[in-house]
């Protein structure tokens, strides 16, 4: 999922999937590649989420998963209808955050940027669940190490985006076709057949603790939901497409949703046909895979394409952080440093962050996807919420042909997933819901005082208005010396090149050393005063904190220029230069004064 | 142990024991409390080292500990003699690594710091690991938790030297007097008794796996002599004594042997009439204090006592560390920036190794002081036999009155710590002894390096040489501005004061926000150029690294002036700044221009 991103944020994350030289390049096709990944991946996971929920009330409630499906679809319908005026309206990519902020005001967006925030994290950790699941299925020596197999996964997954990938939507394409394929493949054969060919896993007995009341199916229905958790991608993507863009991201968006649906109603079917139960360490999805193709080398290479898809699909995540919190560092609501993108170091700090909190949520439910699933989907549907909120808002300002009809469609979209949302958070709130609950709030005060702060502080430099002209004064550039040599030569070249007087600084602890470099010094004659400070107790810093102190008493501009050696070889880096970051750190935290740091390259 | 100080280097250390106004202030009583604690409370492991040895050939074998006993003493009386030698001829303070470089050699005097860095480690643990079982010997609910005890305690250690102390000799003349007091209380109140007043602990059946042949006493011999560990602390610390320093500190060096020799050879002769042996949880000491003082609250003001002292001596080890790696720095052998004492960070890493390293061994051998007692004797006495080798060759070249006797007294105690250190080398070798045996040359073999890698440095530095005049020549100081603000004033007048010519740099990615910025730049009009770098992928170090390597074709100085915001508040830091530090960092990396940071202070 990659929410609420304007065009121009868009463009690195559009190079990133077709190289330094193309923008806007992505046919219809090669977005559903690229962007539908994360929600064609929940048929994993989705229609199990309602079997799991409707064994509560024994084995004869599993019939209700057909309609539940059905209304799902439905709900299908109305989302991909929505996205579609979504692109419409919001052409330079309409995520859930720019919605909101242009729609809906600032606290909505904050809401909005919070629940994306806890999807990203989820979405990596949902998929890899999932996929461990899958691989478990075909691998049963991997069951009692799902979680393992995840934080394996994740720890891959973590490596390949510290060092930076280069996706293409072309590399995608044969994965997402070939799953595509696999899954409808299932649902054709297996209605073919007259019974599965074969059944995998060992029936697991589930006391029956409910019975199949309008409460039950509701929860059933808003897990079922979480197969829709991705569907707007293609509407944020939409930068990323061939002109016309907006037609072509419309129809990648119906091509989507008809995928799914026939994908959901037909496994759906399928589940009811062969009175498909949750069985001991077999997926929903495995069990239906052995039913259509047997349990042959076909079971094993679907249930490990599945885990390949879904490793994918959380891989987006990866790619969709750093970009919402980009957009939230210009809009001052993270601190500005994540701006800059493109700047390596920056990056990895939200892939390893990202990779943390999913480990966490990984190992805190033991790798269970349908725990984690109510988290996920209270995330996902707040979005949903919220951008159709914001067209209904939209339509009613500026009130187009046939502005009521889009309205209704957005605003029954919005009940029906407020609704979703509302379920999980009630029925799930002491099941792990309250993590949430208790986590988006949070982050929306954080976003909130980050931006205060900003604010402040833009006022106290004078943001906005025009500042005095600067000045120009005399300069005094101080040069902390050790000993005559060319590292002394050089950085007193620069220091007279930059200051209009130069003094050098000795810190001395044996008068016999002083001594000798006062003579070394007159036998050099460098044209430069220097200065022995007397530190009996072989303390360097404080010594020449104390002399800046006192030379920046006048009215002049003081340097202290250090001299740094830089060795060639890193390893070498702890014998060198110690002193002069240490010196450069506490004259930064005490003094006014300008730190110059020179570096003297060494062949070593 | 600190060993091997020059007065210079030693004068910190005596500021520290004595607050900021005394120097040279010991008296030899004062000596005794600051310096030989490490060796006095080695009483509370050494007597039992000998046992658990000599249990091994059955109980009638602990008749043997006495004359064993006798020889230690001896020995002890060797080594006291010849360190009231060594503190005449070294009166700057003569540790192995001082007498080593001066007598014998670069190689050797390696092997001495190698060792003496051992030791200082190991005096950690061993007195950690015994003053744990001392406390356990009290509080029998200890017993499955010494591992624990132990980081508990050096944890604390570590947290107090993190801070700093201020040590003070007359803070721990109380707990030393005590001390003596104590254990010369148990054995004279024990031989005044007709039999021990309280038996604790329970017996231990030991099998019997060895006769009592000359390689067993020898090991006992060994062991024993872990009691000696210590003695040289007071050689060492001569430049704290009071004027004549060298007389009061061969007296303290006199009591200290005369008081040590007497606490062992008393435990031993009670050892030998209680036939006192290893008894399950209860240490020898805490043996023979039930014995004289009975099982009352004597007994464990003892054992707290006890362990009191050694925590005391543990903690000598923080003090002197630090004193030889500065050292070690001064003659190149460690990074540099471990000549900086005074300087705080630079200590606590030094605190922290040490912690870290006695943690690894505590552990290592579930906090059992026997298991540690032979890779800590054998660094101690390999810096004995260096130190009294070295004075032996020191009598042979100076050849003052009397040079045979004092030379013979000096070449038997080099022989006799030889033989320990061989015995111990020989004996517990795969017991862990071969962790002494990799450790030492891996050590010697780093310092040797780094000498190396400094000596290469200075020869391309031109140390020793003078370097041509340095040269004046014509400034351009670029500054990276990001808005029209008081912070863009505050850098341009510091750059106007420091460049002969200044130009401004922005970085923009987009060309709406560009032209407003030069719109406002010129209306603001600060006499600078303004330079509109435009970044279509929102990289803010890339463009000006290139902008900064073109501008450094001339023969120019170039100077990067980043100005960077300091909240007042810490918290506040990760808000800003970053974007300065990494381009800071990037420029340093790729550049050879000055880089110059101007810290402009904010109210919030």
């Amino acid at each position: 999922m990659a929410f609420g991103l304007s065009r121009r944020e868009l463009q690195p994350k559009v190079r990133l999937l077709h190289g330094e030289g193309g923008r806007h390049h992505l046919t219809s096709l090669e977005g559903l590649a690229a962007l539908s990944l994360d929600a064609l991946s929940s048929v994993a996971y989705g229609p199990e989420a309602i079997v799991v929920v409707l064994i509560a009330a024994g084995t004869g409630a599993l019939n209700a998963a057909l309609p539940i499906t059905v209304a799902i679809t439905v709900l299908l319908a109305v989302l991909v209808v929505s996205y579609s005026q979504v692109i419409a309206v919001h052409p330079d990519g309409g995520g859930a955050y720019a919605v909101a902020k242009k729609d809906l005001g600032g606290w909505t967006s904050l809401l909005a940027a919070a629940s994306l925030v806890v999807d990203y994290v989820l979405t990596v950790a949902v998929s890899l669940a999932a996929g461990a699941a899958s691989l478990a299925s075909a691998f049963p020596g991997l069951r009692g190490y799902l979680v393992e197999v995840c934080l394996g996964i994740l720890a891959l997954l973590t490596l390949v985006n510290l060092r930076g990938i280069a996706e293409s939507a072309r590399v995608m394409m044969l994965p997402t076709v070939l799953f595509v394929v696999t899954i409808l493949g299932i649902v054709v054969l297996g209605l073919a057949r007259a019974h599965p060919v074969t059944v995998v896993g060992t029936a697991d007995t589930v006391p029956v603790t409910e019975s199949l009341g309008l409460l039950l199916v509701l929860k059933a229905f808003a897990a079922g939901c979480s197969a829709l958790t991705g569907v707007e991608a293609i509407a944020n993507g939409v930068p990323a497409f061939r002109e016309p863009r907006a037609k072509r991201a419309q129809r990648t968006e119906m091509m989507l949703g008809a995928l799914l649906g026939l994908m959901l109603l037909g496994l759906s079917v399928l589940i009811r046909r062969d009175h498909v139960a949750p069985r001991g360490g077999v997926t929903v999805l495995a069990q239906l895979t052995a039913g259509a193709y047997g349990d042959g080398w076909a079971y094993y290479a679907t249930n490990v394409l599945v885990a390949l898809i879904l490793a994918l699909a959380a891989n987006t995540s990866f790619g969709g952080l750093p970009v919402l919190m980009s957009l939230l560092a210009r809009d001052h609501r993270l601190p500005h440093l994540f701006g800059l993108r493109k700047e390596r170091p920056v990056y990895r700090w939200g892939v390893l962050a990202l990779a943390l909190l999913s480990a966490v949520l990984i190992a805190a439910v033991d790798a269970d996807t349908q725990r984690l699933i109510p988290l996920f989907a209270i995330g996902v549907f707040i979005g949903f919420t919220i951008s159709q909120v914001g067209l209904v808002r939209h339509w009613r300002q500026e009130r187009p042909v046939g502005w009521r009809r889009r309205a209704l469609i957005n605003g029954t979209g919005a009940i029906m997933t407020a609704v979703a949302a509302l379920v999980f958070l009630v029925s799930k709130f002491l099941e792990g819901a309250w993590v949430v609950v208790v986590a988006v709030p949070l982050m929306m005060l954080l976003f909130a005082r980050i931006e205060r702060y900003y604010r402040a502080v833009g006022i106290e430099l004078g943001l906005g208005r025009i500042p005095a002209r600067p000045a120009r004064s005399s300069s005094l550039v101080i040069v902390p010396i050790g000993e005559v040599s060319k590292l002394a030569e050089h950085a007193l070249s620069a220091a007279l090149a930059l200051g209009d007087e130069v003094v050098a600084v000795a810190v001395h602890s044996d008068p016999g050393t002083a001594a000798a470099l006062v003579r070394r010094w007159n036998q050099w004659n460098p044209g430069v005063r220097l200065e022995v400070i007397d530190s009996p107790q072989r303390s360097l810093v404080e010594p020449i904190v104390r002399y800046v102190r006192n030379a920046a008493q006048g009215g002049r501009q003081i340097a202290v220029l250090i001299p740094e050696v830089e060795p060639r070889h890193r390893r070498y880096q702890i014998l060198q230069n110690q002193r002069g970051i240490l010196l450069a750190t506490v004259l930064r935290a005490r003094t006014d004064v300008v730190v110059c740091i020179l570096p003297h390259r060494l062949s070593l």
